[in-house]
């Protein structure tokens, strides 16, 4: 699809979404089918993504066959694809270069039925902007894109609809939200969620901020609107799932892919007992690998269930041998070691 | 049942309480039960409370007459108590004498069906027991316990534990913990709650914080310990019954108690989507009349529904006719108007 | 003065500051003066105040006596006065009559050329009336009012205004502002400090937040009102009165009266090298009797001077021995011991 | 000087700093001057500092045309020198390259005396090390590295003081500690920023905090270990030589430099009520183009003192005509206009 096709588009379905009429926005969907040419706005990214840490050698260069190797492992799970280069892909300490050489490698080793989502937000809308086509040229169906953060005194919501809409006007794939205040310091309002979700090529949002009833929220005033919501985290999946959630990109995956897995199945076939038994185990072990020990506990922790985890690039520094026992000993106690 | 007696069933209930096994813990029950001596730690709390507010005359005086003909309306609603002298009572504004004296009266006009809790919190451990026993012997059949903030550098874990151990082994009824961040700045860590958990008179919690994964928490490791979490805020009523909360404390059951109760029941007649239905209806409301606008809001909105709403005391202001339209525009366009 | 004349020379004094001629102001006061009516706002509050704890039995109870011989102690120092029930008096622990109690005392214990300023603040607008009248008619010659921080979503700068001016409008003597957002979570704003230091009864600030800035621009803008800016913390006294504050409310002044008196009149005199250097070598320990280790620090190093020190109430924990340890070489590497 | 060299004198050099003998210290100096080695730590970073700003063309490219204009305005003033790529220079928005160019540019268009500080901060430790030695190459003479934040969680002492140490072990050219907690959320501790003030090619520190006492704290535990503390903000540039501080990176000194050098002139005569007048005029207007309105604002105000301000790269968005009348507001209510 061209950019003169794409920008017609756009704002055809960005009228219809904004009129918030859920039938015609589906007979629209439906003739755009019919016509033979996908909406870009219709990809569906419901399902749980791990957010691949990316491996270093220990001269904290890449280590690409690592990377192709835990890839491999998580290709024969039924996850619904990568996020490449989220928090967890310690994005900030790769050269822009490397950034897209890590997706276009993930990319390629990724199986054909896995969706490869890209975290592609920098400081300034250009480089953002650059950084989303350079990802999607080289395999990215989606990108992820933060909040900038360093002039957060001036991030208001205008600054944010504005940022936020340059980035989907000028990107050749659908564009995610993300809102990870504990990384960034600033919480996506629901005002400014609510206002970019008509766009037609913001197609989700994904929130680690956990405040449970704001995912509701927006779930609920985004019901014609074919905006996804995914759960930042493992420590609130069944809850999201709850509230109407599709997904989640969850770091736990990275780990326990299976599991998660099936956590989502036993909520879809109303096994709300046995989902909520899966979730409580969850959320210690979940924790023990982000806000407690962060990538360096997550790598570590991959190591004991056949993954290569490897170092953190510097300043990050290394779990200690006594976090790594209490990590341990938190795995074991909820029965997943 | 006397202090020798109560000091020592707490002895014997902690000390089975802690060694976390579920069948022992039921056969104390149940032996205690054919005693005849009825555990202190065995009140069912499980349902919805308001928190009901204080209202007051246009000199700022307690307007009892007031008082009870809201709870002669409350009293038709199949709600399972009343939260007296809670944060939405502006306890912190009422004198010592008027808050034994509301909570008396609450208790006389309170159908013989519900739960009185009182609100007894103080600054000081020995005022927190001073309050807690006066308002039992006016009523109170368990009291909620809020966490002292003044001093908040030094309201350390250990502050905090030894702060509800003290008053728990002193109060002659149960004891709840209460953690409201929004109004104190201090978040009860999981950390003193699960420590506390095993008190034989602390049975249970009311969080605010609506920190979705740390309810799940909760809930999951004091399985074997009859301790009864309820949901703080209706923003997050129905996740918080998803992941095995027993109840809430919701400022919106002052006017829509009807409709929470039902919300309730839907959940537990496993009609899941109609209860998340009426949930998302209800959080834009309950954010107007608490985070938005506070007890004043509140007590505004009280007024549409056939209720007594009134003055706050100062320095809390009165919402303007600007703020009343917004409060009223978001329970209109959310059906309840 | 009764309340008609005061009220009717709040209102001259007030359109006068307002004006913000200082010629004005300073012809009306000498007028006033002339007419043998000290006006109610000329009280000079410059000087170092400890904020003295209240010392405690080991029941809890007050130990008047040792309230006694500590105050005789202080007498022969250089202080100003002292302030009474702020918050190194642990005052949320009081009640209401303790309150009363102990500025009762102190004032009778002070000696002649003393000022007592009591802290009156409580949550509510009427309390904090009554408090101060009742503080007042023990011998308070001023009252120190802490925001009210409990519903701090909506203490918005007009409640804060309404707040203050109900309270100087109906106090008997002068206010002065307080703020401490260690402890309340709120920091009193610029604009509503300027706003109230027109008011003819509001004499001044405390402020501990230590944004020097803030203290220089307060000092600058109030230039013409007659309105004194005292430092919160002995950690800044030096750039404060640089600044132009004319006083200190110092948790050190408990302990070391004498060295901040001689810090004073070093700036005074000019002697602005050696100033900074007292300065330094008093920033760790008082940094070590507040921020780290509180009342319960402040306390316990009282002792090692030759005060009474003892125990804090409940929730207060004592310090520990390795606590008291690191005050105490702190203490010591300044030289103070 | 060679890697080999500067890896030597560091050791000596940092050992000398650490037995903290004032007396020692000084004549390893004497002595490595006397070999005609100029230690890379004895470099007098003492005086005012802009940082300037990165001037754009309306299509956001850098416009060097007019970075050469405006220098050449302060290559007049008697600054010290220049802070090039800080906060208020966009960095985060500029690619590697072009923080290098701008850098290279500046230092070419500098008077001779004055000094290039530029900032080579990012969130690795081995892009830091590389930018800091690209911009050395170009023309640093040190530089400034703000803390990484992204990981704020993991940016613990122990990772921050590997940060550093790595970075000054590697850095050819002597490197300034930055801590700015409104663009980062991390405050530098006394306890990182002491330990290292040890290390040989760490000379100083920018704080942008606005803690007056853990400046003079800074000042007076470093006395020995020649550590030079710039104050970051005009808002407390008098306060902070009053405590010992030697310099200040102010984005007011972009606009009013003359006066900012005025004002430290009038300290260094002992003209301290001069000097405490200019400083509070100076504070409203400071805040007008820093924490309300950023780099927009200051660049607007730019223009009405002859230099080239322009517009900033998106997410920023310019300021409104009505902010622009707020501004120039305060700049005509202080006498600047």
């Amino acid at each position: 699809m061209n950019s003169l096709t794409r920008s017609f588009l756009n704002k055809v379905l960005g009228a219809v979404k904004k009129s918030r009429k859920c039938e015609i926005l589906h007979d629209v969907r439906v003739l755009s089918n019919l016509a033979g040419k996908r909406s870009i706005s219709t990809l569906d990214i419901s399902g749980i993504y791990p957010p691949i840490p990316t491996p270093f050698n220990t001269d904290e260069s890449v280590a690409f066959d690592q990377l192709e190797k835990n890839i491999k492992i998580w290709n024969k799970i039924p996850l619904k694809g990568y996020v490449v280069e989220g928090s967890n892909g310690e994005y900030t300490f790769l050269t822009p270069n490397e950034r897209v050489e890590v997706v276009k490698k993930a990319s390629e080793w990724a199986a054909k039925d896995k969706l490869i989502i890209a975290g592609s937000g920098c400081e300034s809308t250009r480089d953002t902007i650059e950084m989303t086509n350079r990802m999607a040229d080289v395999g990215a169906r989606a990108v992820l894109v933060v909040t900038p953060c360093y002039y957060k005194g001036r991030m208001t919501n205008q600054a944010l609809i504005q940022h936020y809409t340059k980035v989907a006007d000028n990107s050749s794939v659908p564009v995610i939200l993300y809102s990870v205040p504990a990384n960034t310091g600033i919480d996506l309002s629901p005002e400014v969620i609510l206002h970019l979700a008509s766009h037609p090529n913001i197609i989700g949002l994904k929130d680690s901020g956990g405040d449970i009833s704001k995912l509701g929220t927006l779930v609920y005033k985004t019901q014609c609107e074919d905006f996804q919501v995914l759960a930042g985290s493992a420590s609130f999946i069944f809850p999201a799932y709850s509230v109407g959630c599709v997904g989640g990109v969850c770091a736990l995956a990275n780990i326990l892919g299976d599991e998660l897995c099936q956590l989502v199945q036993l909520f879809k076939d109303g096994k709300f007992q046995e989902a909520k038994e899966l979730q409580f185990r969850m959320i210690a072990p979940n924790v023990s690998i982000t806000k407690m020990y962060g990538v360096a506990g997550l790598k570590r922790a991959m190591e004991w269930f056949g993954y290569y985890g490897g170092i953190t690039r510097s300043p990050l520094l290394p779990v200690t041998d006594a976090e790594e026992k209490i990590i341990r000993d938190i795995f074991v106690q909820n029965k997943f070691l």
